[in-house]
C-alpha cells in the first residue's frame, strides 16, 4: 500500500500498519510532538491501523485538531482524578474546546476552588504513574454492561444512542479508568506537563433547562509548563477586557433581574456609542445607494407562513397569542427579511429599477433560553444593520462584492478587520426536512456563491448545516477575547423567497422573473460589535467614539467659569465634553477620568486663564502641556471626522 | 327665583319656567337661534323646568355642545327616516360626532349610495312635516314594554342598564317616532335645513369585535345651505390631504394585510422623513441636557408588578407566553418608564446629580383591536421621543417649564404650533380602582401641576379621568384633518413610581428622598406627527423635510451627465437628490416631480451646459430661469438649515 505524505512523499508498505508506526517511521522526533493525525483528510487516533493507500497527515499540538487531542486525553485524566476522589461523581462527557477541556460530572455537590486544587494534584500524580492508555471497541450489550458494573447511567444512555445510530461503541482505558469515547486520544499522556483548572460552573445535562444540573469544570493543559503560563496571563488580561465586565464598570449597559437576562440596558455612555456607529452605517450605506426603511417589528402568523419562518424557525421566534384561541396570532421579528420585501413589492419593477437596495437599523428578537444569555454578545433582543438587495442574475457578483467591501471598510475603520476569518455556510443535504427549495435549487445558489467566493479569493472554511433555511451564507467570523468564536456579519444568496413572495421584474424580454436576493449585514448586531469594540480596546475607545471625549478639570472652583467657556466653544464644535465640578484634588480628578478612559483631560488653573490657554493631558502621551483653544480644537475636530484610531 | 344670565344680568321670577320659556323672555331672536343651553354649567335641554336660583347660558349652533344638540336631532331625522323606509331595522345609538353624527343600524345588509339617497329625501318630508319633538320619561319596566311592542332589543338593553345605574328612563318623540334618548335636542326640528348623509361604514356593537357588526350611517348638517356646501367643500380639500390616502401616494407607507392593520411599513421616502426628525430631536434634546438612553422593548412580567402597569394596563400589553405553564412570561412595553428608570438606579445618586434627564427614541406596543386602526395615527406600534427626568422640588416648574417650552419650539419648527391645544387630564375621583396612589397624593400631584400651569398662564381644558394611572398630564391636542381630536404630546408629574421602584437621592440633609418624575415626549410619536405633516402640507413638506429636494430632468440622454456632475456637488453638502432619467419628455418629467410634490426641479439643457448654469424651477414660484450652481447651492442649505417654511 502506498502513503502518501502532506508535503508529497509517498511511503510503500507490505502489510497493515498504525498511523503510530508509520510516523515512527517518518522520524521518532515527530511521533514524540504526534498527538493524533488525518487519514484521507478524517481526524483518526494514531493506534487506527492503515491497510489500504490512503493520504496521511500527523497533527500536533501546533494545529487545531491536534490540540484537541491533547485536551481530550487531559479531560480523561482529570475525570480519573476525580473518580480517585469523588467515587460517587458520576460521569458525563468531556470535550476538548477552545483553549482546552471540560468536563460535566454529577455530583452532590459544585466542586469548590480547594476540590479543584486537590483534584489537579491527583491529575499531577496519575501523569507521573504514566498508565498506558488503551482503546477497545465492545458490543452494545457488553458495553452496558460494563458502565452497568461501574455505575454509569449516563453513559449507559449515550451507548443506546450510539447503538441506535449504528455507530461503533470503542472506550479507552488508563489503569483502572475506563472511559466511553470515540477519541482520539494521545498515545502517551506524559506529554501532558502542564494544567490548570480554572472554573467550575452549572451546566443542564444536554444544555436542557429541564434536565439536572451538572457540575462543568474547566481545564487548560499545554506540553511546556512556560505555554501554560503565557495562557494564564493572557486569560487574566482577557477578563479586564471582558465586556460584560469592563461594560458594566465602564457605564455602558446594565441587566435588571427583573426585566430579564439577555434584554440589556444601554445607558447613557453606551448608548452614545450606538448612536454614532449608527448614523455612521445609516450614511455610509446611503451613499452606496441603500435605501433606509423602517418596518414594523411584530406580523401575524400569516406573514411567517409565507417566508417558512412559521416552519422553520418558530421555536426561535416569540409568539404572542394562541393560534387555537385567538382571531390574529401575531410574533416579533427574527429577520427583517419578509417585512423588507413589502417595499419593493410596493409598486411593479422593471430591470431598470435593478438593484433595488433597501438597508435598515433593525430590533429582531429571538427566543432563547435564559441560560444562554451573555452580557451584550448572546442576547434576547438587538439591533442590526439589516439589509435586502433585489438584482439581476448579471448583477450578482458585482453587489455581493460591495457588500463584502462595504463591511471590509466598516471594520477596517473600526479596527476589527484583522481578526476576520471567513465561513462559507452550506446546508445540509442529510438533512433537508431544516430548509426549504430543492436539491437543484442549493446547488445553484451555493455555485453561484462558490464561484463569486473564489473569483475574490476569499480564504473560508466550509461550515456544512450552519446555511440559513433559505439559503447559503458568507459568515464572518470573530473572536471574542476568551477566543470563543460567534458570526458578526453575514452576506446570504437567497433565490428562494422571491418566488414565495410573488416578487418580481420585467425583464428586458418583457418576460416577469424573480430577482436574487443578497440579504446582509454590514457592521451586524450594534449590541455585539459594541461588547468586541469593549474588548478590543479595553473600553479606551478611539476618540470619535468616546462617549466623553474631553473631560474638563479646573484647578479650583474659580477656574470653572474659563472651562465652561472653552467646553461650550467645543460643544458647538460636535465634541462631546464634561466637566468635573466636584470639589476634590485635581490628583483624584485626572485618576478618575483616567479610570472613565476619557481620551483628554484639560486641566485649568491660574497660570492658564492667564495666558489664555489650556493644559491638555491626552490618554495616550499623557501631560502634554499648554496649547491654544483653537490649535486643540482643530487637532481634536480632525481627529473626529477622520475617525482616527 | 334668579336666573343670572352670562353677562351677568340677572331675570327674576315668581314661578317655575322652563329654560325655553326664559329663552323668549330675553329675545326671540336668540330662542330662534338656541340649540340647548346649560343650566348651573350643566348641559340640558331647553325643555327643562326651572325652579331655583340658576344661572343659564343659551347655546346655539356656534357653541360646542349646541351644534351637539343640532346633530343629535339629525340623527333621530335621519333614524326616523330609516324605520319608515326599513321597518326591520333595529335601533341601537346615534350621537352627535365632531362635524356631524352618525347612527348604527342592525340591518340584513348594509346601506347602499342609493340607499343613503333615498334616506335624505325622507328625511326631507320629515322635517317638512315638522312632527312636533316631546320629551317623557317612564317608569323601567313601561320603558321596557314600549321598547319590546315596537320590537327594539338594543334599547331594551340600554333600558336595563340605565335602571341598573339608577339613571332616569327618558324618551324623545318625534311624529311616529319614539327613540330612548338622554337628550338634549332642538325644540323644533325645523332648523335642520341642510344635511348630507356621507358614509356608510361596518362598526361593531359597543365596539367589541365579538359582537354584531351594525351598518354605521354618517351624516352632517347645518342651519344654513351655503354652511353644508362650505363644509363639503372643506370635507373633499382634507380628502384629498388625508395622510392615509396621500401618504401611500407618495409612497410614504403602506400596509400589508398579511402583516396586520396598525402596523405601517415606512417606505424609504417616509423613513427619510422619520431619520430627518429623529436626528434633529435627539440632537435639540442633548443640546438641552437630555441623555439618551436605549432600553429593552420588553421585560418580564416582574417589572410590570412592580411599575403597577401589571393591574392597571395588562389588557392593553402584548403578553408573551402564559401565566399558568411558562417558567417566566414577557410583555411588550406600552410606556418607557419603568426601563429608563434603571439607568437612574444603576448607581447612587445625590441632590447633586439632579436633574438628571434621559431621553430615547422609544419604540412602544399597545394591544388595540384592529377596526380601531387607522394609517399612521392609530397604531399597534410606534416610536416615540421619550424621556423621564427626575428631579427635586425645587426644579420642578422650571423643568416642567422647560419641557413645554421644548415642545413649543419643535412645534413651531414643524409648523404645527398654532394648531395646538392644551388639556389638563386628572384623574377621576369617582373611579379611584383605576389609580394607583392616595388622594392625598393625587390631590398634592395635581395641584402642583395646577399651580404650574396656571403660572405659565396656558389656556386649558380640565379633562376628568384622562390622567395616566400614576399621574396628572398635560396633553397637548391636535386636530387631523377630519377635525377628530388627538393627543399629540403629554407632559405628566409623578410622584408615586420612584417611591415604587426605590429611586432615591441623598438630599443635602443627608436624608434619601424619592425624586419627582416628570414623564415627556417632546415631539410625539414620529407616525402620529408625520401624518399631521403630511395633512398640514398636503404633502408639499418644507425643503429640510422633503425626502427628495431637487429632482434633476435632463432635456435630453445627452444632458445626463452634466445633471450627474452637479448632483455629487449638491449630494456632497447633503441635498437629497434624484435624477429622472427616463426618456420621456421633459413636460411629463416635470408633472411627475410635481405629483411628487419635489420643492426644486433643475432641468439641463444644451444652454445650461454651454453657459454653465441651470434652470431651476421651485414648487413656490416656478420657472426661476437659469442660476448657477454655487448660488442654488448656497441658498438650498441655508433653506435646509434654517429649516425653512
Amino acid at each position: 500500500m502506498k502513503i502518501t505524505l502532506k508535503d508529497g512523499s509517498v511511503l510503500e508498505y507490505n502489510e497493515a500498519k498504525t498511523a503510530g508506526d508509520i510516523t515512527k517511521d517518518i522520524s521518532m522526533g515527530l511521533f514524540r510532538n504526534a498527538t493524533c493525525c488525518k487519514i484521507n483528510g478524517e481526524v483518526k487516533d494514531l493506534r487506527t491501523v492503515i491497510d489500504a493507500d490512503a493520504t496521511l497527515e500527523i497533527l500536533t499540538f501546533d494545529d487545531e485538531d491536534g490540540r484537541k487531542a491533547f485536551n481530550h486525553t487531559a479531560s480523561h485524566i482529570m475525570a480519573q482524578a476525580v473518580k480517585r476522589l469523588y467515587p460517587e461523581a458520576k460521569l458525563t462527557i468531556g470535550p476538548a474546546i477552545d483553549n482546552g477541556f471540560y468536563y460535566d460530572f454529577d455530583v452532590e455537590k459544585s466542586f469548590s476552588p480547594d476540590d479543584l486544587a486537590k483534584i489537579e494534584a491527583e491529575m499531577k500524580k496519575i501523569v507521573k504513574e504514566n498508565p498506558e492508555i488503551k482503546r477497545f471497541e465492545l458490543p452494545v450489550d457488553e458495553a452496558i454492561a460494563l458502565m452497568e458494573s461501574k455505575n454509569e447511567p449516563y453513559k449507559i444512555e449515550l451507548i443506546k444512542e450510539h447503538a441506535e445510530k449504528g455507530e461503533p461503541i470503542s472506550f479507552y482505558e488508563q489503569g483502572e479508568f475506563t472511559e466511553l469515547c470515540a477519541g482520539p486520544h494521545l498515545m502517551d499522556m506524559k506529554v501532558v506537563k502542564a494544567f490548570k483548572l480554572t472554573q467550575c460552573t452549572g451546566a443542564y445535562w444536554r444544555g436542557d433547562e429541564k434536565n439536572k444540573m451538572l457540575c462543568r469544570v474547566y481545564g487548560t493543559a499545554f506540553p511546556k509548563a512556560s505555554m501554560l503560563e503565557e495562557h494564564l496571563a493572557a486569560l487574566e488580561e482577557a477578563k479586564k477586557r471582558d465586556h460584560n465586565k469592563l461594560g458594566r464598570e465602564l457605564e455602558l449597559f446594565t441587566t435588571v433581574d427583573y426585566i430579564g437576562q439577555g434584554l440589556p440596558i444601554l445607558l447613557p455612555k453606551g448608548t452614545k456609542i450606538i448612536q454614532t456607529l449608527q448614523r455612521w452605517v445609516e450614511d455610509e450605506e446611503e451613499k452606496r445607494g441603500w435605501l433606509l426603511t423602517k418596518t414594523p417589528l411584530m406580523a401575524k402568523s400569516d406573514l411567517y407562513k409565507i417566508s417558512g419562518h412559521w416552519d422553520h424557525y418558530k421555536e426561535g421566534m416569540f409568539v404572542l397569542g394562541d393560534e387555537e384561541k385567538d382571531k390574529e396570532v401575531f410574533a416579533l421579528r427574527p429577520m427583517t427579511c419578509p417585512f423588507q420585501y413589502q417595499a419593493y413589492l410596493n409598486r411593479a419593477r422593471s430591470y431598470r429599477d435593478l438593484p433595488l437596495r433597501y438597508d435598515e437599523t433593525s430590533t429582531l428578537f429571538r427566543n432563547e433560553a435564559s441560560g444562554e444569555m451573555h452580557g451584550l454578545i448572546r442576547v434576547r433582543q438587538f439591533t442590526i444593520s439589516e439589509g435586502h438587495l433585489m438584482c439581476r442574475p448579471d448583477q450578482l457578483e458585482d453587489e455581493f462584492k460591495a457588500c463584502l467591501e462595504l463591511t471590509n471598510y466598516m471594520m477596517d475603520v473600526l479596527g476589527l478587520k484583522e481578526d476576520l476569518t471567513y465561513r462559507f455556510s452550506q446546508w445540509d443535504p442529510e438533512d433537508t426536512g431544516k430548509y426549504i427549495g430543492t436539491k437543484e435549487q442549493w446547488d445553484e445558489a451555493q455555485g453561484v456563491m462558490k464561484t463569486i467566493l473564489d473569483d475574490l479569493g476569499i480564504d473560508y472554511k466550509v461550515g456544512i448545516g450552519e446555511a440559513a433555511f433559505y439559503g447559503p451564507k458568507l459568515d464572518i467570523q470573530i473572536k471574542n477575547v476568551f477566543g470563543k468564536e460567534d458570526t458578526l456579519v453575514t452576506i446570504q444568496i437567497d433565490q428562494m423567497l422571491a418566488e414565495k413572495f410573488g416578487m418580481e421584474y420585467v425583464d428586458k424580454d418583457g418576460q416577469k422573473k424573480n430577482p436574487y436576493i443578497i440579504h446582509r449585514t454590514s457592521i451586524g448586531c450594534y449590541e455585539r460589535t459594541l461588547a468586541l469594540l469593549i474588548e478590543k480596546y479595553a473600553g479606551a475607545f478611539p476618540t470619535w467614539l468616546s462617549p466623553v471625549q474631553v473631560k474638563f478639570l479646573p484647578v479650583a472652583d474659580r477656574h470653572q467659569d474659563y472651562c465652561r467657556e472653552v467646553m461650550s466653544k467645543l460643544q458647538a464644535a460636535g465634541v462631546r465634553c464634561e466637566l468635573d465640578d466636584r470639589s476634590e484634588k485635581t490628583g483624584f480628578k485626572i485618576r478618575s477620568a483616567q479610570m472613565e478612559k476619557v481620551p483628554y483631560m484639560i486641566i485649568v488653573g491660574d497660570k492658564d486663564i492667564e495666558a489664555n490657554t489650556i493644559s491638555v493631558r491626552s490618554r495616550k502621551n499623557g501631560d502634554e502641556g499648554a496649547t491654544s483653544v483653537d490649535e486643540f480644537l482643530s487637532r481634536i475636530v480632525t481627529e473626529i471626522a477622520t475617525k482616527a484610531r
